[in-house]
């Protein structure tokens, strides 16, 4: 299976945020590869891994950072593949910092942000394979078949009075 | 050309910040349709725009709304589209309102989300022409040439000292 | 005891939240139904609850959310019935997202929105027994009671000082 | 017609604001009363306005103030009606702070609250009329007429294009 | 000793709060009194408390709320003695509620507001001696020595290098 | 008329703010005097006016500053004498930061804050003049004469519909 | 005269706030140069910069920008000069998103931030200067001297009541 | 070695944030002293701290503190040495407080600050040692090989899959 897309994070502590768009992609049947990379302690290797991401057959970067978070914006500035930014929830501001420095780029260069943490890492694994569902009909219906499944739990849920 | 982005916006005042996104879907030769749809006060004509979306042609969705910004996320429920949103600018709190509002999805339904205000739909704008040139060769190098483009318009500026 | 007030949530994991609003209609002797609903899961769901509520007989709605709180804001564009929302406390920006998701609602549809949390949803439930109360009597002495009793126990309390 | 509806403020200069609550009740023909009362400076007139309303025979109060804005909550501490709040925009910190100090109550007391600002005024004329109809079926369908023709207004906007 | 402060608050549960006043009082030897008044719960006490305030010879108030913390203003607003306000750290949004409820009075009723939490709840009590100290020459002394020494213990104290 | 209060600020540009404390001064018959002292320009000088303030008769400080608002805090770090501090509107976070600067002081050393801009500054001159009333039953009347004219003319004032 | 520091923006919309930078360091006699370069149109225009910078004989760089503000960050990732970060105020945050994009780097790679706008960029120059003054005799005299200067500006100053 | 590095903080327990700047500055070989100097308990000590600091022969001042941090500003107003501010994480606002009280000064008085707590006192003795180094090209040698050291230990680090 090709490797279409890339998961980056600023710090290997990142990784407990970013394995949820990890575990998506698998879910979905997308192969990835994953990677530290930090805009700060290895510019030189992020503009590298940015640089050849489209040559070596990547469709989507997904890149997860906390506080302030320059991977992801720094990826998009060295690539016109779609890069799509988790904020990663940070220790002082909860994240706060990091979605506004993902968020609120400048015009010209784009970043796809999804919410911080978990749910936001998920979903960017979920968005990566939208994306890459747009010309492979066979990821659309897996991505239709999870998005079924999600609803199907929720209708068959239990009454919460008879959980808690 | 087959229209291939749909526009939508909350309102119409929405229309002067969301007519950068179309404004760079023009420059990128990129096909696309405008509505005014809302979340709160058309629900059913916007469950049936995100529903029929795909089967209509469309690849990608751009939703904008202001303060309580449902749009993007509703959008994002009917539909395995790839939805982004821009956050509009509101009258109270500036804009964070909305976007909070519309990036804190939680995990399962994605959107992919932009700035707040111009920049944001300018770039989500951009950002469609990324997704769809995964899969279309020439957008691709017309998203490339936008970009040097961009880059040598910085790198020829003046002297600041000399414009102001 | 005819149903009057549905109480309706965007997760199963916002029912320790909710139940405030259970707990508080109970004391009140107020019939209610319980029901997870996301907006974003089950967004058919949420159309086809909220269409129908008024004709099923009930009188108000309580919709409790977190993060991108759509929920309360859509089951008002779909209903013409008073829609209260309590914000859930969320993971990263503790419940300020979904304040502000659920509030800051465009003119034309109303959510009466509580405060984030417990707190909200007891008062959520409160708030619908005075919405009921304002055409049943005895409901009203139940709600008069209830704060008479209220303040009863504060002006009892012993000296802060002797209980700690 | 009887008055149903007490609109206070807590200072006439919220009049602008406030008018919006009053215009809505006037299109759907509810009677009201207007009267500035401030928690700061008449908390008196406050009270007794409040302890009193029920027995004149209101059945919701309006109650709309600015910065550290009491009023609503005091209101609601002397009636068993239903209280809506109105954050009015304030100088320094754009509505923000007489959101919080509206919204927050503690459990026991409850205030439903709009957005800051016109859109919030409007929407709790809205929400106080929906409030009325629970027990009024002419009100009721004046409440549905309007919202049908909200919808439609927005379903026959011509394309934003043609008027910006 | 006559009682010259009362130190109020809207629930016993601000107490482990409001100690922090009582005892700086203590350690300056100024009576003072602790009552729980709820601005919503026991209105009309709270107005029978300040209005008698000055009549039974107190000086200065303290009050201490969270959330949307009406007691200081609404304590303010019954009499001319000078009120000072401590927010209370409150559970979803870490007392910001509290402050601004607090501090952003309108012009006309001031609330000497202190910091959110125990700190603000010790300086309340060190600024209400020293509004005392004005025309009491003996407990002016006695603050000047309680300051004296708080400079002495950080003048004496070890690097910080031999204490973690 | 002795002087009683001295009314400090950053900067002459925060004048046509605190001047609202000194005309509240002005009205209540409390001499007081102005000057500039910034806490960063002129530290010694501050050090100097605050060490002496008692000696030469003063009873209270009102200090004003905006942004990194170091004056009140640092006032009362050099006097026993109540200080009041009035957060100045600042150009970029309008006054958030002037707050947080002034009323998050550390235990030991106490700031009364003010609410943010002109509503802060003329009750800080109400304030001080409350403060100098417990010891001065004429100054005490004039309060609450002012405090009744002021609940008067609410009282009087036409419906607001009268009047826009 | 050497050029020691370089003044570095993100657009050439930046410099009505730089220049207070280039003002600053033109008063002390400190020479430096002024360049637009974008971290995200002209990354690797960036990269260059940053990473000659020190060979070619700077001692300090100065970098503003705006919104999710890279510049500074990315600026300190390539080389081992001083680093200072101007937060340019943004259109919708007014500068917040930018300070949080520049201050809360991660350990290891350091930005020294100024203050949101003007002020900033002019203490950008000043700490600029001061670093330099570390091993610069002469150039102490002159930072001194502007200090001096400074506070004898504020010292001579008229009573404000006699400006307004 | 001569100690070119002055740490001082607001209280002692600032001290385990503080640390980090001194382990940094150990790791690079700078020579420091550590103190605890309180902006607004030992005001004097300050002012004689910050006044002969130079004469001391010191180059650089870190001074960290929290909630209405006045300590880095006051120093930066006693002397011309660089002074650098670390916001300590405070109790209610996580150190957002803290931040805005050090970084929002006036044109004039500058001091550069780094991130909330830990991280932020890293990159301060980082900082202090790059302005050390921009005369001393022993210390120089010292960041370069310390930032190479960085780099390479995130190259080398295993795919975080099999590390958590």
């Amino acid at each position: 299976m090709t490797v279409q897309v890339g998961i980056i994070m600023g710090s290997k502590s990142d990784w407990p945020t970013m394995q949820h768009a990890a575990e998506m992609l698998d879910s979905l049947g997308v192969a990835y590869e994953v990677k530290v990379v930090s805009a700060h302690r290895t510019p030189d290797l992020l503009f590298d891994y940015a640089k050849t991401a489209q040559a070596r057959g990547l469709k989507v970067l997904i890149a997860g950072a906390g506080g302030a978070a320059h991977l992801p914006g720094m990826a998009a500035s060295q690539t016109s593949l779609p890069v799509l930014g988790v904020p990663v929830k940070s220790r002082a501001l909860n994240g706060l910092d990091s979605l506004l420095s993902i968020v609120q780029m400048p015009g010209g260069i784009a970043v796809g942000t999804l919410a911080i943490g978990d749910a936001g890492a998920k979903n960017a694994g979920l968005l990566a394979a939208q994306i890459l569902a747009t010309s492979d009909h066979e990821l659309l219906k897996r991505v239709d078949a999870f998005r079924a499944q999600q609803t199907e739990t929720i209708l068959s849920e239990p009454d919460p009075r008879d959980v808690f």
